[in-house]
């Protein structure tokens, strides 16, 4: 099955979400994307989760659809193999997305000097080159003050890898946009960009940074309400937990009439002098508003209250735990056109997604399995540089690459 | 100056954050971005949060550098200037971003029928054209039952519509490979993507779908303790608080030695029978090694932690509050080549970001404020749609379409 960017092939040095992820985003609509890795694994290559057996799953998420090539980086002929690759002739190659900072042989200018219209992008931990991740970036930037329950002084840190998932977005939106600019212009480039800088952008762009300079305040935790209109999470008398959403005018009044309630709410609004249609007024009557609705969810079964809420498509949702949603949610079993159960080496057999974006004018790629370490290192040797098997057979001898490894274990 | 997307013309009909981030993306990369709303502002004209006197913060930092159209989509001739916007001829335009569903005049059939190779790039909230956002997708999915302190069993939410921000990287993700598949084939296409269906493959790209299958597991809370390796939040002397990283073997080796406690850390390995050197081993050695730590940072203050961690190349980061952040951290004002202190209308001077990617072979662009709704009206139909002043002024007459109008507050 041809995606929407086949024949574009990409080659990636990467390793944990960021840059992993961008490839894959790319494989997962039709490009050929190599990544190489050392012999022993990358930096990821254990990456938790793992299996009982060590095999990691973070590894086999993030690195669908790809071939992957392994080659001894310590040595010149590994140097000079990555560099033909990423350097290969053709009008749909030369692009090269890393997170590794190599100076010297792997830097954009040496690479330049063998492919001159080269496509790279980069991306950093912060725009001085200093390390960031994930869990460093997003204390420095205030979100965990501004998380959990109203009062309290102790940060808490989101588990989603956010700003690396927003991180790899924007790097194949990099790489796509230079693309149509070399296609245009016959120019290649570098194009950098860190994972702070990522972060800071948009904590500009939601407006946080504008609320601290125009209005002089630090938004305080505020447990799970929507921020700056009405959305609350309900106990139900089953024990579940709902969230339900009142942002707009008309999932706010879809939802006070579903519950009932609506001369207790205009009686609530003239006693607060607030008017509720406004999102504002309903966020500062938050507290009153919670609890008028709360006892008609902790009188409530979840049998009860699904099929009245779908039914006036209310927005809203039940809280899960992880295994509850994989085992109770059609969206992640292949009830989902976007999930398939394969079998992924060394994992078994399970739901895996391919891309979330189906095109029209093409059928829909299904997933494909992470590939070991190396499973292609043979066929990218004879494929892409043209090498004899002979050749080939030389450097397997003398370590230089490997075909099929499974990652050693850190010492 | 321009940009590297430059030339490349979109239109957006749309609301809340993905898909504005999206047509943000592209207009911060050099494109022509032309979002339209009704006169009275869309859903988001309001969204918190907003200055004193009401301007929405929101919505200036999700638009920056758009053109905006204001014109009455419940009038045919409303949806006719519509139609011809998104339709307009030229090889660089005929994109249409969306995360509205209109049925009907505005849905892909009607609009292809208009311009047959349009590219239309479609939000949902569900798959199944449910309603959903950021808040209601991420409770379903899991994420708030695994954030926040280790043994409480209140489910946290993130305070990030993290969903919202990745989504908005794959719309354009989307549009830019849609219209590398429109350059070489000539034809179009429309692009379908659901927000649920985002967290759900993120769920799976990350590993946790398969540690649920493959090892039965449910992920517990954790505190900000880094899942699967060690990392940890320590109170310093001084009463700030620091994020410290030993993900890699390079960041455990270099914050062990920085501590001093090689030694201990070895007794600990040996007194658990565990090899600290190994991610998996440290992270069923968290606890003991955090007691470990503890008093070394307890004893210390900000000001002699940061040079020497910072020395030595460690991956840390300290806690601030959003306005810490915004009045201490560097990277959020014109120090960052990213930033600029910009002037934008109904808020005042501030720092504003443009794109975090830096493009080589282009000057930097700087960011733009956001427009006043409608403030390009007369502009657009006059620049892209060809109308003259008469014309122009006489749908200004009937309220067709409207210029550089202040949003109405809801009623």
């Amino acid at each position: 099955m041809a995606g929407v960017l086949a024949g574009m092939r990409v080659v990636e040095g990467s390793a944990f979400v960021a840059v992993p992820l961008a490839g894959m985003t790319l494989a997962q609509m039709g490009a050929d994307v190599i990544r190489f890795d050392r012999p022993q694994g990358g930096l990821d290559a254990h990456r938790w989760p793992v299996t009982r057996d060590g095999t990691s799953l973070f590894w086999a998420g993030l690195n669908k659809g790809k071939r992957s090539l392994a080659v001894d980086m310590a040595r010149p002929e590994g140097q000079e193999i990555v560099t033909d690759l990423i350097c290969a002739p053709g009008p749909d190659a030369g692009m090269f997305l890393t997170n590794l900072r190599v100076r010297g042989w792997m830097d954009y200018p040496a690479l330049k000097a063998r492919r001159d219209d080269l496509i790279m992008v980069s991306l950093l931990g912060t725009r001085r080159g200093e390390p960031a991740v994930d869990y460093t970036v997003n204390p420095s930037l205030g979100f965990p003050m501004a998380t959990g329950a109203e009062g309290s002084s102790d940060p808490v840190a989101h588990v989603l890898p956010a700003w690396d998932c927003i991180a790899g977005g924007m790097v194949v939106n990099a790489l796509l946009a230079a693309e149509r600019h070399r296609l245009r212009t016959g120019r290649g480039q570098v194009a950098e960009l860190a994972l702070k800088d990522v972060a800071a952008a948009m904590l500009a762009n939601l407006g946080i940074l504008g609320e601290v300079v125009a209005n002089g305040v630090d938004r305080p935790k505020a447990g799970n309400s929507l921020y700056g209109a009405y959305g609350q999470d309900f106990l139900l008398a089953c024990g579940r937990r709902v969230m339900v959403i009142g942002l707009t005018d008309r999932q706010w009044r879809g939802l006070v009439k579903v519950l009932g309630l609506a001369q207790e709410v205009a009686n609530l609004g003239q006693r607060m002098a607030l008017d509720l249609s406004r999102e504002g007024d309903r966020w500062a009557a938050g507290k009153e508003i919670t609890a008028l609705f709360a006892p008609w969810f902790a009188a409530r079964r979840l049998e009860e209250v699904a099929p009245l809420f779908d039914g006036a498509g209310l927005t809203w949702s039940v809280f899960r735990s992880f295994a509850e949603a994989v085992h109770q949610d059609p969206d992640l079993s292949e009830d989902n056109p976007m999930m398939r159960v394969i079998h992924q080496p060394g994992v078994g057999s399970l739901p895996v997604p391919g891309s979330p974006v189906s095109f029209s004018d093409l059928a829909r790629m299904g997933p494909a399995p992470a590939p070991v370490l190396g499973e292609h290192t043979e066929e990218i040797l004879g494929d892409v540089l043209g090498l004899g098997s002979g050749q080939i057979g030389k450097l397997m001898d003398q370590g230089v690459v490997a075909q099929g490894v499974v990652p050693k274990r850190a010492a």
